[in-house]
């Protein structure tokens, strides 16, 4: 069964696909709003972890109303579930099974229930969330097995997910100053640089 | 890294052991609170599986709580949900990290989310639910892949879950009309009967 799995470069994501890779044919596949060319780290990470990987060009309308929604808001969790929203109904669109690296102690982006079932519902897709029932603790674990990564705060890493497009269109419409105030400087990102062997 | 699966011989459990194979030592637990000889088939199971397993004595008196639970309630989730979140506690007094079969669209046995972050915080264990994020449909998939399973309803089918003993010991202390109202006859029950050879 092949399985799309919506991948950024960063530890959730790998973790995620590396989670499915023993029972799916695993294809990674990031997003991309046409503002600004953000997916070459995730290229980068995939080619490490050893999966095909695919950048699906979305509606850069989207993002637009994302980065909208961040400046009104002050404060950037509701642009960022839209995105999220909006990439599985795009990634979905000629897939049967999706999957992506949202986990239990996630705030975002984090659908909830009913519109997952919705998600499943109106496009007879699967939608799958291998990191759902791991906490911090069994994904650090497994992080330390399977994974080379580095983390630094979210200005100074290389990623590929939506918080980058997104601050680099509120940086081009609004100014730098607006970006510091709605992105929180001192949150952890993490960037996968590499894969470790395993054995069980 | 070792992980104990509370099993119970069902298709969920099962799957959830077989989604964990490829990234722990696997053993699995089946509880028994001494009021009936109800893990002979989830030893069975196991064994088609080739898992290890063992079989957690616990309290009898957490099952005659439970059963005044569903017989109070006229209904038998609480009384579940209470014999599960014991069993949980049982289980990872003596290991480090410990899984079961709960999936998305479960409503019984499922611990809340802060109830989770509790036991992992108490008890200084890991906690994972393999098939959380997993749907009916992509459970449906993989059993189908993976497994070999019959389905009955609950009174005819061998299993050794909670309900097993739980329905045997509301048959001794109430006689077998009260379990007819507790249990709904037509809920469908799987057990595993095989495991499929599997390549990606």
């Amino acid at each position: 069964m092949d399985v799309f799995v919506l991948f950024s470069g960063g530890k959730d994501s790998s973790l995620s696909a590396i989670l499915l890779e023993p029972f799916f044919d695993v294809t990674l596949v990031t997003c991309n709003f046409g503002f600004a060319e953000t997916w070459e780290t995730a290229e980068a990470v995939a080619s490490e972890l050893g999966f095909p990987h695919r950048v699906l060009s979305i509606d850069g309308a989207i993002l637009e109303s994302a980065s909208n929604m961040a400046v009104d808001d002050g404060y950037p969790n509701r642009a960022i579930n839209h995105l999220h929203a909006c990439a599985l109904k795009c990634v979905v669109s000629g897939h049967a099974i999706i999957a992506d690296g949202t986990r239990r102690d996630d705030r975002v982006p984090m659908l909830n229930l009913p519109d997952v079932q919705r998600l499943e519902d109106t496009k007879e897709c699967t939608y799958i969330r291998p990191l759902l029932g791991y906490g911090r603790r069994a994904v650090d674990a497994l992080v330390d097995i399977h994974l080379e990564i580095e983390e630094n705060e979210s200005e100074k890493i290389e990623k590929s997910d939506y918080e980058v497009e997104l601050r680099a269109i509120i940086e081009a419409r609004h100014g730098h100053e607006m970006v510091r105030t709605i992105f929180p400087g001192q949150h952890l990102q993490s960037r996968v640089i590499g894969r470790r062997l395993f054995c069980v």
